[in-house]
């Protein structure tokens, strides 16, 4: 079995066959397509050589090409990282299929029995970064739900994919599974992903998982509905109760150094601190402790000063450096004269992950219930925002959009429902 | 208070200011929303005057220029027309409120407790056709769900909408809520619409209600996400097993009619009738009773040579009188080899509404199981397929893509939902 070619014309043909198998994935059990999986999982072991193979290929051509150190780092795989990979499939396999959930059938006065049958999306779009593992996962996850995918990954891992491809596919035919459930956009033009972006009468969704400038091209150009992530800006606010005992004021630096150094490249990471202004006295020590983690501060006026006077020296913030996503070791400082002035910072800058650190309950609940990010967090790191964290087995992208899916992104994400009427004969008066 | 104008940056402006009253809406408890809506009902019978004095004008003007008389039919509001939009924004302020229900919390090995609560999506943008009851409709489910939202009406609508906008207005400022929860865009201009499609950063949603051109302008012009509706075509497959029983073949042909008679301009009337060779015997009755009611049939050759033995003489169906919505007094006809070939003709053509008819109950299982559509109906009419039929109460649009909301939405369906995080100081590991 070939995959299909690459010319604009093959765009199309892909989703026809996107869409046939998404027919046969549909209506499979539970157990058939976590056998599937096991199927996929045991080929990726058994062509370990030929996958690290094709991979080196890429990253020689990245080395050859320049690509940066962490851009290599991202595409390489090694025995270990492909046996994380194998495993993670498994861990697929094992979660809860949403697939078939029937709410119970509501008679009408009508006499007809109404419900709602959960069933996939059906065809998925999902344009990546160099990272082959995501191939894998992405592949995993879609066929879990029983949707058929069509991937395009960065341009610099077109071997890798191509032998997981091909391993993807053999498990699923050997399986009696259409091989053309997961198939692999290979040549890395910019016209086939638009294509693939305007193919809106076989695909259903389209998931872009990278930066801005991708995400803003996908929303320009497709005509299939786009489910935006991963962007966003990050707050944080101290509210002065939660300074007043020591263990919590530790407990505050904790939270903070791990929102912004644990993990800085990441979507939920911290970007700006709003600090209370009767927590002022509390803002050296947290500075000191983000500042020993190799953090840049960039302080409003107030904050400035009142580091100054404790013999820190901090950048003055400038007016970007707040609703900016930093995705480095660089965090924003703003005093502020309380919950509402935080709020109204927030309401303007935020959308994707907000924390209150406070130990006043009715301030917990204002909080949570006028800030509209996609995860409001109340005293713990906004790292939680994470399907893995959040109790979702895994996670496909971070939705930080309204529509469909808000947050991380699991199985359920990946599916809709269908109205089921049963009548006896009923016709409309 | 006067509405904004309708200037291009003005576009952008109505966005922030009905940005800034959903923030108030969001967090009104129901009983306040309910409220605002009784106070619009009753802003509406107190100013039926001014209202139909408006509306005389917009009906005068059509006249002038020409609009065929249906047209004028759905724009034209008497006093009986106003007093039912006001009496449907009470009924919807009586509606559950889905806004607040929270998930139960969720406790997760990292001690954090996580929940979703439903809420808001925020700022809708609503496009429509000359009904003016329409926009005191959505203005009502916009509301009711927490929502602002900008509406831009039919051109033919100008003066009807500034008053229903103004009595909206003053109902809402009187119970000391934002004005701006409801803004109507009044230049018909198609450039003010296109800004409306493109404010992705302070719009969440465009619903469009309208031809299948509207829609494509929409999908081919917006960045905001689009919930796509209302097209489609409906298929009735007529098993045989439901035409051994005389009682089953009379209410076949009660739900065949019912489908294509009752409103043949509706998106869930019947298109193509699809039936089973084995029931071919009934066709003649079926195609008489559809004849009777003024029903132009398109046969394919089976079902047309079936029908002139019986007499019956019928258009020839040529290949596009298939995957076809008329919305008209015509139906097309095909003969096919039992479920298999149906469900084929189905995957190929449909995605709205499609029924069978049929006393098997593994093949309505397979049925309702392999049909790819909003909704799967057994031995009903498709006309079920309604806000109201369903359930709902009332609804603002039918969906007929996958994300989000699927069929008949209703307040629900206005609404996402957000992640809800607390913690005792947790960080991640």
């Amino acid at each position: 079995m070939t995959a299909p070619q690459d010319t604009a014309t093959s765009i199309r043909e892909m989703g026809v066959r996107a869409r046939a198998a998404g027919r046969v994935l549909r209506s499979l059990p539970t157990a058939r397509k976590a056998q599937a999986l096991q199927a996929i999982a045991a080929e990726l072991r058994a062509r370990s050589g030929q996958i690290l193979d094709a991979n080196g290929q890429d990253v020689q051509a990245a080395q050859l090409s320049g690509l940066p150190a962490h851009m290599i780092a991202r595409l390489r795989l090694d025995a270990a990282a492909l046996e994380t990979v194998a495993a993670d499939v498994e861990a697929v396999s094992r979660l809860p299929d949403p697939v078939g959930e029937t709410t119970p059938a509501q008679p009408q006065p009508s006499g007809i029995q109404v419900s709602q049958r959960r069933v996939p999306l059906g065809v998925l779009g999902v344009i990546y970064e160099s990272r082959p593992n995501v191939t894998v996962d992405v592949a995993a996850l879609a066929l879990m739900s029983g949707n058929a995918v069509i991937l395009r990954g960065g341009k610099e891992t077109v071997h890798s994919n191509a032998a997981l491809e091909a391993a993807i596919r053999v498990a699923l035919e050997a399986e009696g599974l259409p091989g053309d459930a997961v198939q692999v956009i290979r040549d890395p033009a910019r016209e086939h992903m638009r294509e693939l972006l305007r193919l809106d009468d076989l695909v259903d969704a389209i998931i872009p998982r990278g930066g801005a400038g991708l995400h803003r091209y996908c929303v320009e150009n497709a005509t299939v509905p786009v489910i935006v992530g991963g962007i966003g800006v990050v707050h944080i606010y101290l509210d002065a109760s939660f300074t007043h005992d020591p263990d919590d004021l530790r407990r505050a630096a904790e939270i903070i150094v791990n929102a912004k150094v644990q993990k800085p490249s990441a979507c939920n990471a911290l970007d700006t601190l709003l600090i209370d202004r009767e927590a002022l006295a509390a803002l050296p020590d947290l500075a000191r402790a983000l500042l020993e983690n190799g953090v840049e501060l960039r302080a409003d006026a107030e904050a400035w000063g009142a580091l100054q006077d404790a013999g820190i020296v901090t950048t003055p913030a400038a007016d970007s450096d707040y609703g900016t996503e930093f995705l480095a070791l660089t965090a924003s400082l703003k005093v502020v004269s309380g919950e509402e002035e935080a709020l109204d910072f927030i309401a303007a800058h935020g959308n994707h992950t907000d924390v209150i650190l406070t130990r006043n309950d009715a301030q917990a609940e204002r909080f949570i219930q006028d800030v509209d990010s996609a995860a409001v967090i109340v005293n713990a790191s906004p790292r939680f925002n994470d399907g893995g964290q959040l109790g979702l087995g895994a996670e496909v992208a971070i939705s930080t959009q309204k529509l469909h899916a808000r947050g991380p992104m699991g199985l359920r994400e990946l599916t809709t429902t269908k109205w089921v009427v049963v009548g006896e004969g009923q016709i409309r008066g």
